[in-house]
């Protein structure tokens, strides 16, 4: 029986991490299946995005899958546990992967974490950064207008900018040697550019941006036994993608994948 | 038996029409749902505004009511006669009110509404100012920046301003002779003062910002039979609120309701 990677997003900026897959395992089927009726769910309670990232994962492991790869940062943090009670194949989270990342990135050892309300508040990746580092300093900070904008297309315009600014200056003027910047959530590589603006007018230092789309993409390699590819190659893996909305889709798929979708199926969930 | 009036919203935009019907009504008992778990329904398709509307629907009407008000713009432009249909008591929308205010503010008939994804796609404000007024001139604009901006407590801000000025120059520049603005979603009056300010930079005439909250308060005490309270009287009512998420209430309720919450119950829908 051929199995399948299954990938579990809130919504469509999981497409970051299949695309990211997909050049690094060219060969592997995906299934996707993004939450697109109740995204966002950086806003939610702990509780809420427990319950609905269990029923989603019921779904996806209704397929043969190899594992399940929770692209959701704030599914990760504060679902990952129960999900990987509930599923009889590995779960690799988002949080993990991009602390590890955020460990090789930093010299330092002065790393803050931007990503959504619900992800900040669980707490996660300070606890996976101190897991492997107790030396390493972490801050973090939530920044809820980020994903509108993304999903605005709007990621490097002047308002984003502007944005970036009012969240970030407070944060390096108060915490003068972050060197590493982790971008916790799906969506905030689409404003990379405009991060990376503020950390070069803010700081006398370079600071290396991190986001864990390709450092999960590596852990499902390891997990899976699988060599990673080298150089890119077309994905011969077929991908089939399940939303529970369908509304803006078209628009806002291939931001994020990189591709045009060949499928996309809508179930109730 | 002493029936409440249900009000139903997306999330917690809906308590600014609380507010209202407190003032125009204060021995009413209110019982109020905020779908918070699900919030927003500005981004999803109709199919699902309207399947999760029918559910929280059928919550409130677990409760002996007089009455069912959507607050919610984009639930009432998707799923009223749905809602309409299924309930035994009548259902009073957000759009039909706020598009009789809109019609009697105008001098010059054109008229712009500002709303959510949702609710503009949905035609709805168009067809029911046409049908009041067949001269009537309407342009809509989806501005989806606006409900994060408000939830982020920077309505007021200069990045509110700039992005009020993108998203209503073009308009203004396309459309010289509008004189009135629908504030076609809940939680846009929280930006009603940077909106103003771009209307008066960008006219040379005055221009009207209607929202539908106080118009659908007199839309209830028209349909209830009451005469809505001249002056401001503390209301003797008893005000219920559940909500499907608890994440922030506390920080978001007081800003659309303009009192603090006395019960908050969560339910599971």
């Amino acid at each position: 029986m051929i199995r399948s990677i299954g990938v579990f997003d809130s919504g469509l900026g999981g497409l970051t991490v299949v695309r990211q897959l997909r050049l690094a395992l060219p060969n592997e089927n995906i299934i996707y299946l993004g939450d697109t009726a109740r995204v966002p769910y950086g806003t939610k309670s702990p509780r809420t995005v427990e319950r609905y990232a269990l029923i989603c994962q019921r779904f996806l492991l209704q397929h043969p899958l190899s594992l399940v790869m929770v692209a959701c940062n704030t599914a990760s943090a504060n679902a990952l546990p129960a999900m990987a009670e509930a599923s009889p194949v590995p779960v690799i989270g988002a949080v993990e992967p991009g602390a590890m990342s955020a460990l090789a990135a930093s010299r330092s050892k002065n790393i803050a974490v931007l990503g959504t309300l619900g992800t900040i508040a669980s707490g996660a990746y300070e606890r996976a950064i101190s897991a492997a580092d107790k030396s390493a300093h972490v801050v973090t900070l939530a920044c809820p207008l980020f994903v509108p904008l993304a999903e605005e297309g709007w990621g490097d315009s002047d308002i984003a900018l502007a944005v970036a600014k009012r969240y970030l200056e407070p944060l390096f003027a108060e915490h003068k040697k972050i060197d590493t910047i982790v971008l916790g959530c799906t969506h905030y590589p689409l404003l990379r550019d405009v991060i990376a603006k503020v950390c070069e007018s803010s700081c006398d230092h370079e600071v290396a941006i991190v986001d864990s789309a390709a450092a999960m993409a590596r852990s499902a390699s390891r997990t899976l036994g699988r060599k990673p590819q080298d150089k890119e190659t077309k994905s011969r893996g077929t991908l089939r993608c399940f939303v529970t909305d369908a509304s803006r889709m078209e628009e806002l798929a291939p931001r994020f994948l990189g591709e045009t979708l060949d499928s996309l199926e809508l179930v109730d969930l």
